[in-house]
């Protein structure tokens, strides 16, 4: 059973794009994953197969037709995968969902151009709306291409390092230690001693320390949702 | 005076990627931006050219190089340009800060592979760390093409639009409105009356009252800002 995603896009020669390269590009091949472009464009009209007209109520941009989207959507064989719609308008992406859609059969992704879709596709069709993130792209595609790296890596066999995937950002609620590799010393700037040390226990507790201070430093939201946690996580049960 | 990108990259040729597309490949033909990479690979030691090592102190994955990133760095002319590391460690990039980088000369952007970067080497360049999302990619290549396309799009002649650029999410503060188009009924999905009405302001007040709802609803984070800045901005000044 491999993670099959279907992209729909004004632009699918943009596609894999990103997701053609390394490990992602490597489970491709492997057939881990698999990767299907539909050209909105052939579902157009007229000469000029126009998939987008002017908003109701007047304003700037191009509103992309709810027919012609319909008929893109009701092309692609649903095999059970959620169909989502990149819009800044959605909910924010996080590890947590990513997990989830990874989990599951695959995706299906609408990519809008120009002022967005026609709300009633939206509805009709019961789409999921996703947001990579508070700012305005021209575009869907790389929002889909982000949030599909982020689902296809935690696929197994693709990253390869089980252990790796549970220690970094957000898996553990918290950012992520520095890292410090050779040389030993650079630019008059030494490895922290603690690393050198050979003792397992102390590097742990040394990393945890880190991992603490820099997520208070710059992300008070996460730090105050992991002590919630740590205190939810530490009272007795009945 | 073009906006100039340079990635240091160790996949050079997944970039112009999703950028080569659509306005801001337009752009691109146009000199409005210009788009440069460094093969980070160049500067890597022995017969594989390797940039990375294992980490002080064990652990799974690989950690870049201080001293390789460092030589890599130093090959670019920096043109007064901010040198970003995508990091999911890093500031969460939003509007604001997107709206800061385009205004700007261009940007420097290290896309890191692996566990990351030395923290050393972002300390002695006093690198910025920025995240697009509290979610992991496989390396930071495809978040620095949503970075840069955020930002190539408010350029000057990009959007073609500037209507459109300013009433849309987040420039607003809220996100934005419902769209519909043409055909006004569809699968007995009428487009709203009011949107018919021709009445300019009862469509804009309609627009609000949506925008603020889908706020409300689906982001109470920034339905909050929105109204504590209202109530900052009615406050009548000493």
């Amino acid at each position: 059973m491999s993670f099959d995603t279907t992209f729909l896009t004004l632009f699918p020669e943009a596609f894999p794009g990103m997701l053609d390269v390394s490990i992602i590009g490597r489970a491709r091949d492997q057939g881990i994953w698999t990767c299907e472009t539909v050209d909105i464009r052939e579902f157009g009209e007229g000469k000029h197969r126009q998939v987008d007209d002017t908003p109701a109520g007047g304003g700037a941009g191009m509103v992309m037709r709810a027919d012609i989207m319909a008929a893109a959507i009701e092309s692609v064989e649903r095999k059970n995968r959620p169909l989502i719609y990149m819009s800044p308008r959605g909910a924010t992406l996080n590890q947590a969902k990513v997990r989830q859609l990874a989990s599951g059969p695959g995706l299906i992704v609408l990519c809008g151009r120009f002022e967005g879709l026609d709300q009633r596709v939206i509805e009709a069709y019961d789409i999921e709306e996703v947001s990579i993130g508070d700012f305005i792209l021209a575009g869907g595609e790389v929002a889909a291409q982000t949030m599909t790296e982020a689902c296809v890596r935690l696929l197994p066999g693709v990253a390869g390092n089980e252990e790796s995937l549970e220690q970094e950002s957000f898996e553990t609620g918290l950012l992520e230690h520095p890292h410090y590799t050779k040389p030993r010393n650079w630019k008059n700037r030494p490895t922290p001693d603690v690393l050198l040390s050979g003792d397992h226990k102390k590097i742990e507790e040394w990393r945890q320390v880190q991992s603490l201070a820099l997520t208070k430093a710059r992300r008070p939201d996460l730090y105050a949702s992991f002590k919630l946690n740590a205190a939810t996580n530490a009272r007795p049960k009945d």
